[in-house]
């Protein structure tokens, strides 16, 4: 008891006072993650892997729904395999892991661990498609990918993490193209609704597109500290994968022809995301879709009669609605228990005392606005129950997103000149900058090196600020969005 | 389509021609598997992973029925943690893959790629558990591991697989076996009940233990040419993995003590299992617990008015009762698609034209045992739903199982002496053995010498075959089946 109740009074770090400390404090104590002895690499503890369960679970019934299925490439790739296409290996050979030994014995070719499985993919692709009839092939794997990255951070950066990657391929280039921004959408929509988190989709610029795509949409999300956080991308191939790789059918007019592909991922990463949009002070603040407990039952004055009986009967109702709900009859305290729940971002909180039960009512507590709010337990609970399904439904995954969007909102700002980014940067803190851009890559740089912003990508639903470059003063082409990224 | 129904005509090896031919043949046919570029490891291309998907939520409910949850651990193994527990580094190093460099530079210590994570797990809990409050600790994850095997079959033995492996630590002794019987108690049921599958529960001998266990136990199935299968194991560490890891915690007297650990594990093993135990020269035979289709409705005439819409509606209906259905509709003959979802293994088969349409029916084709059945579509199709999920839910599993358990029975024989089981052996071909054992190591090396089958476990289920060692004649302590093994 002694050693739990402390447990609350060590608070975290405020996100103000320092949001590096703040985040990993996060992660250690709503137990997310814990750090082993392999360097760069994490414990996916059970809370977090929950959430992560969640997440795939959501994404995966969105891809099948479009008919994508599961399958399971080897996690290793033969040197000569990855150095097929030459843009992609210059991308990724300097940061993979590579086996040289197996058991005792050297091996005579070394393998590298996946650090993605484009290569996998083509090679399996040019096996199994040979007539437009084959064709499309929508694939997608969940696993598990190595980059060995410097320095690394819990869900943000890690030699190691957990993904999905979506590899599709087709007739022609039109399908490709459309599966990409189809893939760019599911995203989108997954995060608006699912997470609550807004995001922009858009293109990356020719400099920051992924190794070996012809082009690469991204979603860019912000962060609480005003840093951008890529949530996901698609990316267009063309033809060039499967001329790399030899992939080849016959077409409907008879004629032998190279397939257009697609890949997208999105990743642990996401997790990170949630954090730095949603969380607060006190803690973890979950989206209802994603979180492991959706509502915590909290008896007060637990040994008075009918209490934990009460709080049952709330907590057995809603199970049987679906809702993912635990009732805590720890015999730690209220507050400690209030606290607990609050630091892992546990949506509602329900609590029920003799006050209450006399009443016929409980308090229901938000945990993204700290709202309390009294709800009536008449009508054999199903007012109750329909304000609650309300609640995790509509109401809190809305105002979650409102508040993220408004915080968004605060930190976007539009400039015209390399100046005007410098002072909004300087007065108003990190956030996105609409600006607009020629398209020279020199100019694109230059603007990183003077301000720290980099291109975070060209939104596709696209406004003129103004008619110039932002740096050169040479007649815009797009209006990029740009930002300091982890 | 002429290629297409040429796929028909080119039929599979048949079993008693050469079994591990028709084997191949249906991994490849039935689409389960491709072969890559990486030695060893395969492709589970989109049938074989929905397969393994069905098993992983079938089990993964199982487990979490039972209070465990899901984590993720690192996929390398630094060698100093390897090292740290003897027997399970003798047990493992040899057959290890060993990541040497990241990116360009050489790495100061090797990590090889888990082969199993007891390690990982030994030293997470040595960060995480401090008091019995913190016990017991149900941790399960579902990942891929590797073990770098010289001679590889789909499935069976390859040099990565998918597998779960649950990893629990307890206060007492008495906890820790306990979890060890439940989980085998569980494979147990889900292989008779799901997947249809007979299994003898047993123990493994000292010298088949899992390296570092004090006690190893197992399911072991048998396939159809008699082999023998070991579809999952059960392990009890006793305190040696905490001893070698500086795990401890205060107990309920607030002294220091070691706690108990246990492993158990499946794998993807279990679809080689499934193929050979139920499998025919027709194809795959899938139990409708672990079918991708479940029911597959095939027009006739599908040209003739009418035709194809009763095909949607029965097809609609089993959908609408969560059954995995699918209607067939493309313009292959339907003999070509009975001989196609009989190969891939679909359990049941809804057959529907003019002539069933007039009498309100359809007929019902079951693929293990062939049989045909009419069923009457009156009463609003309620009647046709009830008999479907009755042969899904009871009729197929039990029928399926009853056919195993009885090829088991005539291929088990119980053997008093050397000669016998040579005998057994050579004239009813390969099977369980049930004969006694002294419990001398060096009796179990003879009898595998002199006939070839090794100890596969000493039953839980115990009888008393004779008195005597059927390898020495001296005094016997146990019963154990003996078989040869894949």
């Amino acid at each position: 008891m002694e050693k739990k109740e402390k447990k609350a009074v060590k608070a975290i770090t405020s996100m103000n006072e320092d949001f590096a400390k703040w985040y990993t404090d996060i992660c250690k104590k709503a137990e997310l993650v814990e750090y082993t002895s392999v360097k760069g690499c994490m414990v996916i503890r059970p809370y977090g892997y929950a959430i992560w369960e969640n997440i795939q679970k959501d994404l995966d019934t969105r891809f099948k729904e479009l008919g994508h299925e599961n399958v399971c490439m080897p996690m290793f790739i033969p040197e000569s395999l990855l150095n097929k296409e030459k843009d992609h290996v210059d991308g990724f050979a300097p940061e993979v892991a590579w086996v040289t030994h197996g058991g005792s014995e050297k091996l005579e070719e070394r393998l590298c661990v996946r650090p993605t499985s484009e290569t996998l993919f083509c090679e399996h692709y040019a096996n199994i498609v040979h007539s437009y009839r084959d064709l499309p092939k929508l694939y997608n794997q969940w696993v598990s990918v190595v980059r060995w990255e410097k320095t690394t951070r819990p869900f943000l950066r890690s030699r190691e993490f957990l993904w999905q990657e979506g590899h599709t391929i087709h007739e022609t280039a039109e399908q490709a193209v459309a599966e990409t921004e189809q893939m760019l959408e599911v995203y989108a929509d997954f995060c608006e609704h699912s997470l609550a988190m807004p995001v922009i989709k858009g293109k990356k610029t020719e400099s920051d597109k992924f190794a070996g795509a012809v082009s690469t949409y991204a979603i860019e999300a912000l962060m609480h500290d005003g840093k951008a956080l890529q949530a996901a991308t698609s990316h267009y191939f063309g033809d060039g994968f499967a001329r790399a790789f030899g992939i080849q059918f016959t077409d409907r007019e008879n004629t032998l022809r190279y397939p257009h592909q697609t890949s997208w991922g999105a990743t642990t990463r996401l997790i990170g995301a949630i954090i730095m949009t949603h969380g607060d002070d006190s803690g973890l603040v979950l989206p209802p879709a994603a979180a492991p407990v959706q509502v915590v039952v909290i008896p007060v004055q637990q040994h008075k009669e009918g209490v934990l009986q009460k709080a049952d009967e709330l907590c057995q109702k809603l199970k049987s609605l679906g809702v993912r709900v635990k009732t805590d009859d720890s015999d730690n305290s209220p507050g400690w228990k209030f606290a607990e729940y609050e630091m892992r971002g546990v949506p509602l909180r329900v609590e029920i005392g003799p006050k209450d039960i006399e009443k016929d009512q409980c308090v229901c507590a938000i945990r993204y606005s700290g709202e309390k709010r009294t709800v009536s337990l008449e009508n054999d609970l199903e007012t109750f129950a329909a304000a609650v399904k309300e609640l995790l439904e509509t109401e809190i995954p809305q105002g979650m997103y409102k508040k993220a969007a408004d915080n968004r909102a605060a930190r976007t700002y539009q400039c015209t000149t390399i100046d005007e980014m410098n002072a909004a940067l300087t007065e108003k803190g990190d956030g996105f900058i609409e600006a607009m851009w020629c398209g020279d890559p020199e100019c694109e740089d230059k603007v990183k090196e003077l301000t720290g912003a980099g291109s975070r990508c060209i939104p596709l639903e696209q406004r003129r600020i103004s008619d110039k470059c932002v740096c050169c003063g040479k007649e815009a082409k797009h209006m990029v969005l740009w930002g300091k990224a982890y």
